[in-house]
């Protein structure tokens, strides 16, 4: 890349270097850092990581330099020639699912073809007959045509039963007419759509002799596969720039009675008789959900990957960069001089950091509780069992919803602890940021979706509730029949803690999560119940007990990993390693009581509240997380190096493994397009730029 | 604008219709939306608003249409355009302090001579002698130079006073030497350098006679001003892309032994002897902190008006939006059909927003009670009094600290409560925030700012602790020592609230806060003097300490506005148009309760813990803040619509007056240059572009 600006080459950052002070900081280390990495991500896994890694990082067309200089038109052109090139990486390669999605972390690029390898394939192999697989996934896989799923409307995103856009039976010419009959009712967000799709699967109420049988999946082609035009009938366009998410071309599209075969609507479990128009509907409902809870577990695999990521960049920059000579505890060099304090040494720095490195590892342990909770509900489902559906589905609402908050504010934390700089592009924040924050929104936004998890509780309460010795059994197995139950048994119970270390004790803090969440439930349930409250009046404290319950989740998986269980470590590569090495196991609990109490102390109101705690308790509480940061301050490093998040996705200047923060700022600096052109800046002539700049 | 998509004409969004929609929320108000506007601005400044806005909305070179689109290149080139314009606007029209600032609100564009008119200039007037003044503030204001303000180096932020640029006095030539002897010298982040500027103020070490004297400013050409090319041992660039503000060109420095003549150090209060090296310093350090203070004081009034535009687009889009029946209580069209029910009638989303109203209006009062304390400090200091200052240097730090980062986090609690598309940039959240962002940064970072409000605060808890009877005479005047006294007076204070409108009791809150902000502030001395704590242990005590005191300050600036006092409504207008109208002071009174107890309850935990409140006076609390939301929520639109926020600001199709919502997302989706390109997505075919569209 051209480098419009030469820099003194003789120059170097002042003492102490970026790399001498990482290294400082790998040598403080407790435990192996190789061994914790294999913890994370398994023999095979890593194998994997590498040999692709190998190919992605040495393609001329992955090349990212330039990426943070790019406006929308140029970044999209770009994300299409890798999307291309990509497309030939797994032809050539055949790639696998899990190689391919190894691929698709490290490019960290959402692009236009996403929406087809992650919505239209899967719905089409979900839905589809194998008539229909057999004319549209065929192609679908060798992208001869490119598909995306086309659900959400101007006026319509959470209630999809309110969705406008119609599909009506027309017996004479065996034809569904998909049709918008206003303006809100185009399709908007839709990944994809705007510039790149020849097809589209989308939701339309389907209608059939006069007949409203609610929304349905329809595939409808829509662009011409020579012109690329749309075809007759329909408008398509690109919604225009976002937040983030700027190299993926969301599109809107109107219907205008456009007319498709019979054939199109995906029939697997729905089908309308040929020309009676005759709807049969699905043997059970529960179909659907199965994928839902799937996608919401990889969500929160992904918030333990996102979480890492933003941990790496700020506390490797925290190592680095110094502020403040600490008069109570001044730093010197190796020579005597006094130097300032690295940031990393502040307290305030670690109450930031540290409890993220620790929620990373939370939901390393809660992503593999939920997978095996997923197979496990596979394998009975497929037996006709759907006892666990409603309990999984519960939880997995909440979870996402939790997740992928803390994993949005952690990552805006991260950033803004790296000071000015991390408002820079070079910080690795600012994309990053911008393209993780939908998560928020999309696959259920996270207010609406802990009313889910809230209703299923509540529910669940009252159940138990009436007739608690019919659960007696499900303590030890069913999470929330436990909390329930030890709360009906014991409403009034109190913490025993007398010392700020008596806080590591994990009975303790099982206890107080079980405690406040079956506190606000069964509040919540009495106001509804008794004082005859609306649904819509408790929406905050229905928001507040999902959230409750979440966290016992994390808290209760986290904790379980840890405790010893020789059945468990024999099915488990990763609990295996944690249990054989004491060092490891040393460091995991350390960040395992951080993420509980830090957690407890950030909603100590609620602890508060429900008379578990004291406030001298609370004191007490507070010292023992401050005890923990220091604990944990001389792995700090180590702990984030064992993500092994590779500087190819990072694209940081600030969180490079090798600590040359303040040579990469500026290389990248001289490379702004901008400092190609030379202004004039005379406020009586128009004319802005005097000329190009000669080097 | 070109329109590259043809939306079908006769398409209209479903029933009921936004315009209709807003026109009822308008006419359910409470009070004259009029008199609520002039409050806010007063006579005079609505009549500046008003022209103002007639002169910028008419001007085509400010047009904001095409804003959306452009990338960081044309963003740039078109800032200079609109920079220059508002140059001759300025010289036509003849604009003083007050209509500039209007005319910079309304064009709501950070650009490359913000630096030239808020820091240079200032920085002059403030620091120059008469001579220098002559020399360069003149041809400054004339726009014959452009300056900015160098202070920030790419190794040093917030600690000023470790700067590494060298300005070394050379008795020999009666010149300085300017010098970066490390890379991490380099000035980093300076608005208006990395193009633009002509010339800089730049802030170094000043040495002379082997001695150090600390950071100074100087005035250095930097550029030539025929060629604008950096003049010669000097390194200038733009430092590259960032979060937002990427139509100003922030840059980075190296100086290389450059020479400037000894009248270039900004002399006022500091001065070099000729030939001596002589340092004479200043008769008192105080003179800077007034600025600063005035700075902070700015940025409140700033958060005001930023909390007002997220409020704004936010409430006026959620009565519009629909979501789902609320089967308890579904909505009707006067027609009967059952329509989905506006998403400002559910509690959540009224507890997301209204407390945002609130806080743009508890910030309204505390920053005029900011700006009377500023003028009142600025009267006595001329006489060579400065009582006063540690106060307001202290409160204004935290304030500015706590407001900022409350904006932030409102824009963003705004932005996602408008569901998908307060993802677009469309909504008008986008830009707005992400130019926001630094302001958490700047300016003194958030959290390093809160060790100044904490300290003093300290340090006053110790004095009066040691001799109350000396400070007895302040209660009620000075607010730090009122609630130390009342604290020492009676420790175990409790809230009296035995019902939820009990809270409403404007003396119970005013104990609250004091009672909670003394009991902080009583167990961190009792740390660090008893216990020995180091400062960096207790750091995040500080930080609470800080942000616990300005809410205080926020609760009582707002309790005392509505408490009737004619002597200070003889001199304020906005309090005369309150007391006069019993319809504004009831609704004002509503707002001030919703901001009091909703900011005690999200931090209810610090209220347990200092055993204020009990375990079910919490419970009490949180019912009355879902009292004061429906108490509010007829007057939702029309408190948004007195902010009196022009569209022209807003640019946002959420967020417009006449509620045409949907009408202008795909209108502006339209205009989306992508649509005008037709994409090859043949994998095999390396060509990305097909053609370019064809309407």
């Amino acid at each position: 890349m051209t480098s419009y600006v030469k820099i003194p080459s003789h120059l170097r950052p002042s003492d102490p270097q970026g790399p001498d002070l990482l290294t400082q900081e790998r040598e403080s280390a407790s435990f192996d850092v190789k061994e914790l990495t294999l913890l994370l991500y398994g023999i095979k896994d890593l194998e994997r990581y590498h040999k692709i890694l190998n190919i992605i990082e040495n393609d001329p067309v992955f090349d990212k330099t330039n990426i943070y200089f790019m406006g929308r038109d140029k970044l999209f052109e770009y994300t299409i020639k890798k999307e291309k090139r990509l497309v030939q990486l797994i032809k050539e390669n055949k790639w696998n699912v899990e190689e391919l999605q190894y691929a698709e972390w490290f490019l960290d690029m959402p692009g236009p073809f996403g929406a087809h390898r992650g919505m239209f394939i899967p719905t089409l192999i979900g839905h589809g007959t194998e008539e229909q697989k057999k004319k549209f996934l065929i192609p679908a896989k060798n992208y001869q045509i490119i598909g995306c799923y086309a659900q959400t409307e101007l006026g319509h995103g959470s209630n999809v039963q309110g969705l406008e856009t119609t599909a009506t039976y027309i017996p004479e010419t065996d034809e569904f007419e998909i049709h918008s009959p206003f303006l809100t009712s185009s399709k908007w967000w839709i990944g994809g759509l705007g510039r790149t799709a020849t097809h589209a699967i989308i939701m339309a109420q389907l209608k059939s002799n006069g007949k409203d049988y609610g929304p349905h999946p329809f595939i409808v082609q829509i662009r011409d596969l020579e012109t690329h035009l749309p075809l007759p009938g329909i408008t398509i366009g690109d919604i225009g720039p976002k937040f983030g998410f700027n190299a993926t071309d969301n599109g809107f599209m109107l219907f205008e009675h456009v007319r498709i075969p019979r054939f199109n609507m995906l029939s697997k479990y729905c089908q309308i008789e040929k020309a009676t128009g005759k709807y049969s509907s699905p043997p059970n409902d529960k179909i659907n959900y199965g994928i839902m809870v799937l996608i919401r577990s990889l969500i929160v695999t992904g918030v333990r990957v996102t979480l890492a990521r933003a941990a790496t960049i700020a506390i490797r920059y925290s190592a680095i960069r110094r502020q403040f000579i600490d008069k109570d505890e001044p730093k010197k060099l190796k020579d005597g001089r006094i130097v300032e304090t690295s940031v990393l040494d502040y307290t305030m720095q670690q109450y930031r950091l540290f409890p993220i490195i620790a929620q990373s590892y939370a939901c390393f342990f809660t992503s593999k509780a939920m997978n095996n909770l997923y197979t496990k509900y596979m394998e009975q489902s497929s037996d006709g069992n759907y006892s666990l559906l409603a309990d999984i589905h519960a939880s997995s609402s909440g979870l996402k919803s939790l997740t992928t908050t803390m994993a949005v504010e952690s990552i805006e934390e991260c950033r803004r602890s790296c000071g000015g700089h991390g408002y820079s592009s070079f910080s690795g924040f600012v994309k990053f940021y911008q393209d993780y924050l939908p998560n928020t929104t999309w696959e259920g936004d996270n207010y609406v979706l802990t009313q889910q998890t809230a209703r299923y509780l509540m529910k669940t309460f009252r159940k138990v509730t009436k007739n608690p010795e019919k659960y007696a059994s499900q303590i030890g197995t069913n999470p929330t029949i436990t909390y329930i139950l030890q709360y009906l048994n014991e409403p009034n119970q109190k913490c025993m803690a007398t010392t700020p270390l008596d806080f590591n004790n994990q009975e303790f803090q099982l206890k107080a999560f079980r405690h406040r969440i079956a506190y606000l439930l069964a509040n919540a349930v009495d106001q509804i119940d008794n004082q005859k409250k609306s649904w819509n009046s408790m929406l905050v404290e229905i928001n507040r007990i999902s959230r409750a319950h979440c966290q016992y989740l994390l808290v209760q998986n986290f904790i379980t990993a840890l405790q010893h269980n020789s059945q468990q470590q024999i099915n488990d590569e990763s609990l295996n390693i944690l249990h054989n090495s004491t060092s490891l196991k040393k460091v995991m609990t350390s960040l395992c009581n951080l993420f509980v109490l830090h957690t407890m102390e950030k909603d100590v109101g609620e602890f508060l509240e429900s008379e578990y705690l004291t406030s001298s308790q609370a004191r007490l509480l507070r010292t023992q997380v401050y005890n923990l940061l220091k604990e944990i301050r001389p792995n700090a490093v180590s702990l984030v190096d064992a993500f092994l998040i590779p500087d190819a996705l990072l694209s940081s200047a600030l969180g490079r493994y090798d600590g040359k923060v303040y040579e990469t700022m500026i290389d990248w600096a001289s490379k702004e397009p901008l400092n190609g052109i030379i202004l004039n800046i005379d406020p009586n002539n128009n004319n802005t730029i005097l000329e190009k700049a000669k080097l």
